[in-house]
């Protein structure tokens, strides 16, 4: 790619409105880095994830469906903990200049962009395979910002939304799923249904006005990007606590209680990816607040087991523990 | 590439001790996000580079050698912003897991984080076609910080070490010069030379220290990644001014001077890239004092041209401007 068409690239950025102005930050796309300055007395939190194509999305994915999916997992992790976006940057890697494709791109980031009042401030353009990589920057005052490690002994482990859709997604994507393949449909999706579960793949909503509202009735936070089961044991292994979680307390869509059977819903939930909800534990004593949060904000939040002070994730059905679950479902 | 393979480069990272302790960095490695809180009333600095395999360093380049380029052209921009480094992020894309590789590469960036006092905070990890994203993180008060903007008229442009090895090693690199095939050596060079012209492009220096201690007496800055006369024109170009450079002025290395003509070295200086020192303006009378401040540094200064009010870039040889030159070494 030449430098002409860097800046091409650069400009259609620039003319979507991807650099808009925010408090915070000071000098955006153009210098040789941005600078930002958050509020006084907060500090920042900053999160990186890299989306290559083929790997974290189709190919020929919707070029304005692949940027909104890039900004959300990120948004996501600044949701986990309690942060308000702040700026991004990009790093995009192309094949070759296809103007189409960037300005569908730049179009869909901007949606997302502008929904979190998060501009893009900086970045680089790079040729080479298709790749995404998006640094997100959010701030927070340093006692209120969500860490993995605060979970304790009675904490109670919610998760806001519903789980398993994303993965369920994948099997219409014809991506290869780590699910195995006994991951299969029990009844055909209807449109409708199809397309409820391409977009939560696509367009997860980031929850960062929930976690913003409620941070301060939460312990420890994470958001579900590799499964239930995964992230839930950060939580832990930061903690050095142990949990129990009720199999039949997890929360599903309509569409996945219409088109997954019960233990391949199960299996979504715990052993899938890609829902990019949060999943935190409150006290006891929170947890009515924070589901009244949830409420104001029309986002369910789940009570599904308990941290406890023995080490493990013990899996519970109708009372009794699933030891085979937990081995079966961690695909790693 | 499974979790546990991840994992285990994640674990490659820590071991080699790349989260070290820093101020400023409340939490590195192992949450949703790193959380850094620079000094109270400073900004923070952000910028991010990506280096793709066979484009930005060759194919079977030593891991070791690319990780210190790949933080070296991040720790450059702060330099160029007249930032103190802070802490960077790494999103790494490996075609496959190879501890030995991972190994050598974090072992690079240790040397380079180190020296920088810049521990890694954070990132990505993915599988995909070998690409290399760093975004590094500096602060300084706002004022104190560098902009392209702020070249007046009658500053004397100057830069920083020698210019054109970079672009030169390439040739030993065997990749494409955007210079043109007429780009060549004139004289074989030898061992210690071509060693020489290797450590310029794989181990750049950032100009930190000195960007530091001179950057009060610096209007406008910019370091050169592509090549004087595209760099300088940024700053021409956010600057609303024109320039008016001597090329016999132009600073080279005794490699350069043996190995390749006056023609081909202009040539490298002007349209080649890589090189990572820095492009700045001063006021006369302070340009004194930055070059006192460069020898105290070991660094060279070199004045090499002037701030005009006149808009372009007007290339001069014994006085005489040289209209040519600008148009032909341009690679844009």
């Amino acid at each position: 790619m030449s430098y002409s068409e860097f800046e091409l690239i650069r400009r259609c950025f620039i003319d979507q409105g991807l650099g808009f102005d925010r408090s915070g930050v000071a000098l955006g796309i153009g210098d040789d880095a941005a600078i930002v300055r958050p509020p006084d007395g907060t500090s920042v939190a900053l999160s990186l994830d890299t989306l290559v194509e083929g790997v974290h999305f189709p190919k020929q994915a919707p070029a304005r469906l692949v940027a909104r999916r890039a900004l959300a997992v990120n948004l996501s992790d600044m949701a986990a903990m309690g942060a308000e976006p702040l700026c991004f940057t990009l790093g995009l890697t192309l094949p070759q200049s296809d103007d189409v494709w960037v300005a569908e791109f730049a179009a869909g980031l901007l949606e997302s962009a502008k929904a979190a009042n998060c501009p893009l401030v900086g970045g680089d353009t790079t040729r080479g395979p298709l790749a995404i990589t998006i640094q997100v920057h959010g701030f927070g005052e340093a006692q209120a910002l969500l860490r993995r490690s605060s979970a304790r002994v009675g904490d109670i482990i919610c998760v806001t939304g519903t789980l398993g859709d994303a993965a369920t997604a994948l099997l219409l994507l014809g991506a290869e799923s780590h699910l195995g393949t006994q991951f299969a449909f029990v009844s055909a999706p209807s449109e409708s249904q199809r397309q409820s579960l391409l977009d939560r793949y696509y367009t997860p909503q980031p929850m960062t006005d929930f976690a913003l509202r409620a941070r301060e009735q939460i312990n420890a936070c994470i958001d579900l990007s590799d499964g239930l089961l995964g992230d839930l044991a950060h939580i832990l292994d930061a903690s050095g606590v142990g949990a129990r979680v009720d199999l039949e307390a997890l929360p599903f869509s309509d569409t996945l209680l219409a088109v997954l059977s019960a233990e391949q819903r199960e299996r979504a939930a715990l052993g899938g990816g890609d829902d990019y909800e949060l999943c935190f534990t409150v006290p006891p004593e929170s947890l009515g607040e924070v589901q009244a949060i949830g409420r104001s904000l029309s986002v369910a939040v789940t009570p599904i087991g308990e941290i406890c002070a023995a080490a493990g994730l013990s899996l519970r059905r109708a009372g009794e523990s699933i030891e085979s679950v937990s081995s079966a479902y961690r695909h790693f």
